[in-house]
């Protein structure tokens, strides 16, 4: 083999190692996800059989209803994070310690809705309401903040990036992790004046982020 | 490099692009149906050792029949789910906005299993049975109109298909998955006449299902 | 493209199909045993911090060695059926129905693998002791039956497997699983008899098996 | 085919089959990693409704902080075990017995760190913290045990590493698994004496880890 074709050839090993990297690191983020989002479920609980009265079962479970409205709350939440944080990584070249750290920060909030959601669905409709959804909010704001640092980990010339990355793209992605800071805080503070105020202030961030992350994926593959 | 190679190499990365996509787009909701199929290990209680007498636990465990029942019918219903799911998605070229959030409704229902098994394996028996029956007849007839709305994403000319997409399937499937909710509605309104009709008509159901996708997948190998 | 060209393009096709079909079943098999291997670790309890007294939580863990021992047992059993399974879905070039239903039953047992290590825990060292590991043997025997099943599946005249499969190793795997199903009915026996014997027993086949995929794995890579 | 491109061919599929067991084998990893991880979650207990008064549940929630520190602590020990797994199974390209069943002990250390962690939260306040916290390294010791085994599977004479692995790394890894030894043992002791001094120690151990994996993931792409 000459020299150049060994060159070449470590190029070629170079590249596809980064990809094997960031494929890795990849399929280790969705494993998270796709866990968490599914433990979701252990967070409705089913009322006692030696409690419920004959006919009454249909009752005891509409009662329930805040755990229903959480568990659909951050199943969207979870979501939507994943479309965007799979959307992000396709970007990616490589890995380095900040984005594998920030990452792992941004999972541990991920990991942290199940038990947020329990809180929540305990406490909605109790006169500790407030410090249930101010506790949610608290991570939502926890997870943006880590989101904020994924996306420095990704500037341009911190070099992780594909040389095909749409450059205007990971910037508006930048742009808008920065620009939803303000309205997390929002959130927490509404939750400590009035509960309902605050779930439904989350509510409407969600549906929000929902709503472009379906236009960014219609985007993409051309439908409008 | 020439134009042309360039405008070859764009076509090039650009199918790469949306095959890599629909490959997490599978890989999230696998992960997801695998975590939920395994998580209905834990609607199996073990009879408490405190309160069960010497030569007794043969007979607590065998009084727990509704729970296994609703154990191997969940398991089967996710089992077939994801074995449709997965035949499906091969058809993929690329994900939209409706795909995607059409298939996170589906993924929903799947989490949501676990909860109504519990449901259905401590009530089942008891004089709230057609409430725990009609709550689970209910999550399939949600879980049917998810699989509709992702069949509609599905629509050729919705152009997310591979241009080698076997188009009369496609359709069939389509066709198939609004055919079946009349049959979700009557299990629905069995349960609330009786909860043994109800559960016997969801299980033919699904053996019917099962049975379906068990020819269907000889089929494609070329056995009969 | 010439019509050879776009032959030999439809058979490229149906290799790929069926190589991408196989990787998926691989991989939803794969998750369920590392979701069913990890929930074991919720089958250990921990001590009642009202209930133990200063200095005792060192003796009411000791206590607890069934759940341990118990954890130990069922995590080598997965851990060695993952083995076993990953070999020799190695050989395979497509799924039919057939495979994919006897697979779906094994998976069942090694998802209801937490449940009867709970119950072992529980009632090992009480009188229902003979019960309870009765009940682990019985799960163990399905195990190995629907593993039979899946052996069946493999049969080279059923076309399933890869063109390069090596047939001796496929017949090897497929008689072995036969041959054991007496072990399993001795150990079911035993149970009845005398709970640590069984105990015994089931522990000293597991631990021949994981030799025996040890050897098998050094073979493969020229190890001896 | 003459007989060469026949030898050609038996060595390609040969690597081939190395390298997607290689790739099975860290898949089936990477699953326990990540949900071992997620599992984590089920270690916060949400204060029950029905205890709380009103305007405590800010109190009940900042009282568990030995639930939250745990948390994180075990959050960051499995995520940064995951990366040095990561980095290390990158040099592989077939697998033994001996690396099959001593990343198996391995696994299972990880899948136990959800128990350890719920002792941890429960006893590291009270009179028995210091079982508890010895409890907790004991984990970890036999967890750095099993990398010791995992490190020498991968020898180089043992030859299951890839011809370009770069054998220095895999040198050092071994080195620093043997060096750590006696810090664990330390951690170990120090927790019999003081629980606070013991988790101190554990927890400055994993940041020391966290900041050389840190800079690890950094030179691997030219940061520095």
């Amino acid at each position: 083999m000459s020299t150049s074709n060994r060159s070449d050839q470590k190029a070629k090993v170079e590249r596809e190692f980064g990809e094997r990297e960031t494929a890795r690191f990849e399929a280790f983020s969705d494993g998270v996800f796709a866990i968490a989002i599914t433990l979701l479920v252990l967070d409705l609980a089913v009322p006692s059989s030696t409690t419920t009265a004959p006919g009454e079962l249909g009752q005891a479970l509409l009662v329930q209803w805040p755990s229903y409205f959480a568990f659909i709350l951050s199943f969207a939440t979870i979501l939507i994070t994943w479309v965007a944080h799979h959307a992000y990584c396709r970007a990616l070249a490589r890995v380095d310690g900040l984005l594998m750290f920030s990452n792992g920060l941004l999972l541990l909030t991920v990991v942290a809705f199940p038990f947020a959601t329990r809180v929540l669905s305990e406490y909605l409709t109790t006169p500790n309401g407030r410090t249930a959804v101010a506790a949610y909010a608290l991570l939502t704001l926890i997870n943006n903040l880590s989101w904020n640092l994924v996306s420095f980990a990704f500037k341009p010339e911190r070099r992780l990036l594909r040389p095909d990355a749409p450059a205007a793209t990971v910037r508006t992605v930048r742009r808008n992790a920065a620009l939803a800071i303000p309205l997390y805080l929002t959130a927490l503070g509404l939750a400590l004046i009035n509960q309902y105020v605050g779930v439904a202030f989350l509510t409407a961030m969600w549906t929000f982020w929902g709503v472009m992350a379906y236009r960014d994926l219609n985007e993409k593959v051309g439908v409008r």
